[in-house]
């Protein structure tokens, strides 16, 4: 009985936004994916005007049922004729996939909303966190790019700073968790971590070194200037995103052994000086945003605290004792939600 | 067979030194403690000339028996009349026991060689990596202390490169592994990392936050300046080990799902510029240190290959993007080697 009636209350505020406004025909790509899950949950859960939710992926999983509203879709092929009649095509399965499908999706007059890196370089193409340039989203021609996930947990706690004094110079460190590598990459640290707690040996096939108990640079193609793909998009992605190309940025992205939520160390540089107390002020009332900065508690962002929450945890807020006008930070955000669904989820509902 | 020719050939060492040269009666305070097994088997590995060894702990540790050279040692009380005779007495039993039991070590004629931070910023106090300032060792009164294993992990890595050019500034942020807080912190990664992936809870009880699949800002306590004590602690002793009171640090501690190796993001500010290349080849013949850093294979220093190793692992040495005088870098060194147990043994040496 108990079950019943909040099963019906949690489907009420889907029901209301229906009969409220427009609703529309989306697809998710890459929807068995760990990001594609959390798409599908992030569309009810924030009662998205869904008027038909098509899952789609590669043949191996067609077939396969995922829950959506109480319901159980099933997951079709990803092919050009599959983007019929959808109107908006969120894509999470890669920069290859979403090249070859793009024109697909454009043809059958959807907007794509790409995960991927694929076309978020691209000079017609909007990159977003909408917290910070929302505005940019009418300038798209069909796709929206979602940015790295790096670097929309990074700048949800820099923005809000970034408006009381323009930044100059941030260096950050992270602690990436694996599911920014997908499920199977979640997967492989659980399952190398019983390996090794039973001792037995530890074999690494999604990342290119153990993750048990370890910890490594990131594994993406070093680049010619010493900094790996992720980090590049840190730096590249920011400046696009702040509309800022002077702002310098040296990133170290680093995966560490955790699950899903995505940690970083930021020391950041302001144009004018900026006090602890006002950095505090404004992160408490920024959206998406929560301070966790409590130094008698020595209670601060934590990665099992962040997952599976919306907002980014803000804290370990001091003055840079190297610099006079800088400040050093502690972020937590969940990268599955904010880094990729959940940010995915509001350019949508921002369209 | 083999077994016996093995054992014989690995006793030599310490048998000629112990020939060679004087051998002294040496105490290991915390002796049961995770640094204090480290220092019995690097005595051991180093071929220290050791004529007698004292193991002592606390009570409840008294009988317990230890392997050196071939022998089970038991376990003794630690009282001040257990210092008669020991002429080198090696603390890693906490900074109470240290202030405690340094007047009796003293009374008893013993040089303490002190891993806790009782005596670190004292005065008449040297503190020492063999590597950098062994010459202050001989300003020695009865004590000479160990630094805080951040710290010699950094400077071990910074400077060879310090000589090169003097350091201005140091942005670091710390992956630090559960050794830090001793073996029941390492157990209890262990133990909760079990827990968790059995779907059972988890109670933290050494830290104050769960450490199984997460991390968090270093459980010391935070000081007035916003800063914790284990990053206080990295700012003050660099300062006195590089005879520097103007290099100013930045340092962010964070606690992560890790056993033994700590690992370190840095971005140094130099006084005149100093290029990858040059970085790298002082840091290939600096002893102490190993270059691990070929971009190609995305190969960097990593905990697991840290651990059980004497040299600190250094890579990842790329110009800093946000300042044309600044190099990054990503180090990782056994906590309780050169972090502890090994830089306590070297300054026995260098005695």
């Amino acid at each position: 009985m108990t079950v019943g009636i909040f099963l019906d209350l949690a489907s009420l505020p889907w029901k209301i936004s229906a009969l409220m406004s427009k609703s529309y025909n989306v697809a998710i790509v890459g929807a068995t994916g760990a990001v594609g899950v959390e798409m599908i949950k992030t569309l009810e859960k924030r009662s998205f005007p869904v008027k038909s939710l098509k899952l789609l992926a590669s043949a191996k999983s067609v077939g396969k049922k995922l829950p959506f509203r109480g319901e159980q879709l099933s997951v079709e092929e990803l092919k050009e004729s599959a983007f019929k009649g959808v109107e908006i095509a969120l894509f999470s399965a890669g920069a290859t996939r979403s090249r070859e499908f793009a024109a697909a999706a454009k043809k059958a007059g959807a907007v794509m909303i790409d995960n991927s890196s694929a076309f978020r370089m691209a000079q017609d193409v909007p990159l977003v966190v909408p917290e910070i340039n929302a505005a940019d989203i009418k300038t798209h021609q069909g796709i929206i790019a979602n940015p790295n996930c790096t670097a929309i947990i990074m700048l949800m706690a820099l923005y809000p700073l970034y408006r009381v004094s323009r930044i100059r110079r941030v260096i950050v460190s992270t602690y990436q968790a694996t599911s920014g590598a997908g499920a199977k990459a979640m997967e492989e640290l659980q399952t190398q971590t019983k390996a090794f707690l039973s001792g037995k040996s530890v074999q690494p096939e999604v990342f290119p070194h153990p993750i048990a108990f370890n910890l490594f640079s990131h594994n993406t193609a070093i680049m010619e200037n010493g900094y790996n793909d992720e980090e590049n998009k840190v730096v590249n992605e920011s400046r696009k995103i702040l509309h800022d190309a002077e702002i310098r940025i040296a990133p170290t992205c680093i995966r560490v052994p955790i699950l899903r939520a995505h940690a970083e160390s930021i020391a950041v540089e302001f144009e004018k000086r900026v006090t602890v107390e006002r950095a505090r002020a404004v992160l408490a009332k920024s959206p998406g945003v929560r301070l966790v900065d409590d130094r008698s508690k020595n209670y601060f962002p934590m990665p099992i605290e962040a997952s599976g929450q919306d907002d980014v945890l803000v804290g370990r807020i001091r003055e840079d004792l190297s610099n006079p006008n800088g400040l050093c930070l502690f972020v937590a955000g969940d990268q599955l939600l904010k880094g990729a669904a959940l940010n995915a989820v509001q350019i949508a509902e921002k369209l």
